[in-house]
């Protein structure tokens, strides 16, 4: 290990400039102008990890390409490491935003700026730059090494799951690590122990053939937007609780550890608060802030249209009304049991004088970290030396759909550990990551498999 | 009686040939190109005023103008009419639709076909002629008589209610006879004996500062979305009552007699529900269709608008939402207290996690003929007369601004009696009147007239 550590000391400058190569490249997947650019960063990709020591590969796909790399020889009996990161980065406009220019790399204060330099390009970096240090550095990884890195993550990784699937058995593994997410604070190193899944609905009302004088009808006939109003309202009560009958069922109640380790984390509450502007907070009584967002489901209105909503006084009783109401899923809920729940509930409330349908958009399942094991425990420990304190666990009340895909394909944990820090500008002007977590992250990357190989 | 009778005899066919001319003016106060359609058939009709033997003017406002008609030999002592109608139609479009031109009259089995032939030309034209009958026919009116005849019926009025009020004196009068409405079924002459008034709102709702990432922040923020629901919702029982407490405080309830004879008008639900064309009809318990229609209030979502309503699934957090909602009121229900009502509702209801604004958008008074006196009197016994059956009394779900202004300005009772048939498509293609309510218009009119006269 002291080799490792030392080969770093010795070629960080390096490591630097060339992320700077890397974060030039305006590898924009959004744009078909930015084709061209996306795959030279594909290249690149593929170049450095050969400079590692590993086999690398440039795959097509109907998009964008994958970038394989594979490190096989500690041996059929050791385990495999699956290693996920994009190389594709969000459009930087507002371009007049950034203080300098997205596609070249500024330091300032120890921070660097550019789009890409904490999602995700830095932190795939620093995962090939810790198999470069191990490689050259000890010569040797204690487990088998797979890396994947794709250029569509920014557009909702249309190849990604059937790329997966089509070569379930090359990407076999033991255990996922993904570097995409923040830390919870600056030099608190975290790894995340759930995510929430999703599932989302147009919900579709329709009484009247047509529209009508609500003068001369209004009365007699049952109103859609004041039937979609029951309707929205029958699903959750004044106290933030869900209404739907058997909503609760598969919902997992935490542990008292779990949920005292998010009592202690240092939440910055009146920043919340800042963030969000609005006169108050609140939610499901019972629960803290960070359970409310991250342990506990939600239902919430996305959308709201019927009738007549321009200027003025139009007195129309309205042909149908429509509503876009999601529900944000914990473990160990399924959407689909949700949908089943939800037209239950409907098909109860909704009177027989109009027709509801109910329209599925989007379902994605929650996720939960095996927090055992010894991947798990190799990351808090070299989490813990890298930083000079252990990580704390942290939720994300998102969703990431490609984890809940590689675990039902591959069938293996997955191990989300974030080095961006927070309020990164992800997906916005200014983007950046303080070299500190670059260097850090390399550190306990490395540290991550020299305590793998026990 | 009998020489006007006669007069209408011998003179109906010009009568009709009149008519024709007035309908062929394609007077549409909506469209910029026909204001000297308009201008042209305001003084067509001043000029036939003077045929019937009253002085007339046309008289300037800031949009078409007025035209007056005055006739004031019954002397000081005898009662003094305004009969007011009005000379504007609507657009014709779609005109692929008319069966024949929208301005050339067209007779088919009886029925004369253009626009403006009920809407309100034709019942206009037949006060008219009845004025005409009368003063050439009987030589003399038993009461004093005066004209007005707008041109903006069509486009709202916004010149009517200052001219009433700066011609108060001119214009005073013992009662108001308006003919721009409908019979309840054709044959069976109709007196209109209550309109509903309105009371239309914004009401929006103010949650975060910002659209917000629903997985990032959703559940502990209120939504805007799901609060408006809840107060939409709250607005109205299952039972299709309005539970804003204090609402029906000045609700009037009708006498058994009036309900009654509601109950026993040949009303078609059976063409009502086609026309509607939902699975179902319903309302508030306790209440027949006609009274749910006519004589009870209403809350209907006119609009809901809220986040995200465009396709697929975005999961925002929307900053706002707003319903526009509107309650029919029935006599003596004022719009103002309504709003207060609302208000207070809305403030007990809302979470002080959102900000509540409601909007007052439009405030018109209900109406209820008195169904006694002369006029009354004269009015039911001349349809008796002209149509072989007494007149039934009918509601209308609708609001006539004009009618309260009238009642309110000059402090005389309004008439509302329509010789329009059922379906008249008085604002869509093919409009249409009876030959016969024409004819039968006129002498129910002259006979009004010599009812009067005691």
């Amino acid at each position: 290990m002291a080799d490792v550590q030392a080969y770093i000391d010795g070629e960080l400058s390096r490591f630097r400039a060339e992320l700077f190569e890397f974060l030039r490249i305006p590898s924009v997947s959004a744009r078909g102008e930015h084709a061209p650019d996306v795959r030279a960063a594909a290249t690149w990709v593929a170049d450095r990890l050969r400079d590692a020591g590993l086999e690398a590969s440039v795959m097509e796909t109907p998009g964008h390409p994958v970038v394989l790399g594979e490190w096989r020889e500690a041996g059929p009996e050791a385990p495999t490491l699956l290693i996920y990161g994009h190389y594709d980065v969000q459009p930087p406009e507002p371009l007049e935003e950034w203080h300098s220019p997205a596609f070249e790399p500024t330091v300032r204060d120890g921070n660097l700026f550019a789009r890409g330099a904490s999602d995700d390009k830095g932190q795939l970096f620093l995962h090939i730059k810790a198999l470069e240090a191990q490689l050259r550095g000890a010569g040797r990884l204690p487990v088998n090494v797979v890396v994947l890195a794709e250029g569509e993550e920014e557009i909702g990784s249309p190849s990604l799951v059937p790329f997966v699937q089509a070569h379930k058995d090359r990407l076999a593994c033991d255990a996922v690590v993904i570097s995409d997410s923040s830390m919870f604070a600056q030099r608190l190193p975290s790894l995340l122990f759930s995510l929430r899944g999703l599932a989302y609905f147009e919900i579709h009302v329709q009484g009247p053939g047509g529209d009508l004088h609500s003068g001369t009808y209004g009365g007699a006939v049952v109103n859609p937007g004041n039937v979609l109003a029951n309707i929205v309202a029958s699903l959750k009560d004044p106290d933030g609780r869900i209404s739907i009958p058997g909503f609760y069922d598969d919902v997992l109640e935490w542990d008292r550890g779990t949920r005292d380790a998010l009592q202690a984390l240092p939440f910055d509450v009146e920043g919340f608060k800042r963030e969000v502007g609005a006169p108050g907070l609140n939610g499901e009584e019972g629960f803290s802030l960070l359970e409310r967002i991250w342990i506990r489901p939600t239902c919430d209105v996305n959308g709201l249209l019927c009738g007549y909503v321009g200027e003025g006084a139009k007195t129309v009783l309205p042909a149908r009304a429509m509503a876009k109401v999601s529900f944000r899923l914990v473990p160990n809920q399924r959407p689909e049991r949700v949908k089943e729940l939800l037209e239950t509930h409907v098909s109860r409330v909704a009177p027989p004088e109009v027709k509801v349908r109910i329209r599925e958009l989007h379902g994605g399942r929650p996720w939960k970290a095996e927090l055992t094991g010894p991947f798990f425990e190799a990351a808090r420990r070299a989490l813990a030396e890298a930083f000079g304190q252990p990580p704390v666990l942290t939720g994300e009340g998102g969703s990431i759909p490609i984890v809940v895909d590689f675990q039902e394909i591959l069938e293996a944990p997955v191990l989300l550990m974030g080095f961006a820090p927070p309020g990164a500008n992800m997906h916005a002007p200014n983007e950046w990551i303080p070299l500190e977590n670059f260097e850090k992250g390399i550190r306990a990357v490395s540290r991550f498999y020299a305590e793998l190989g026990g």
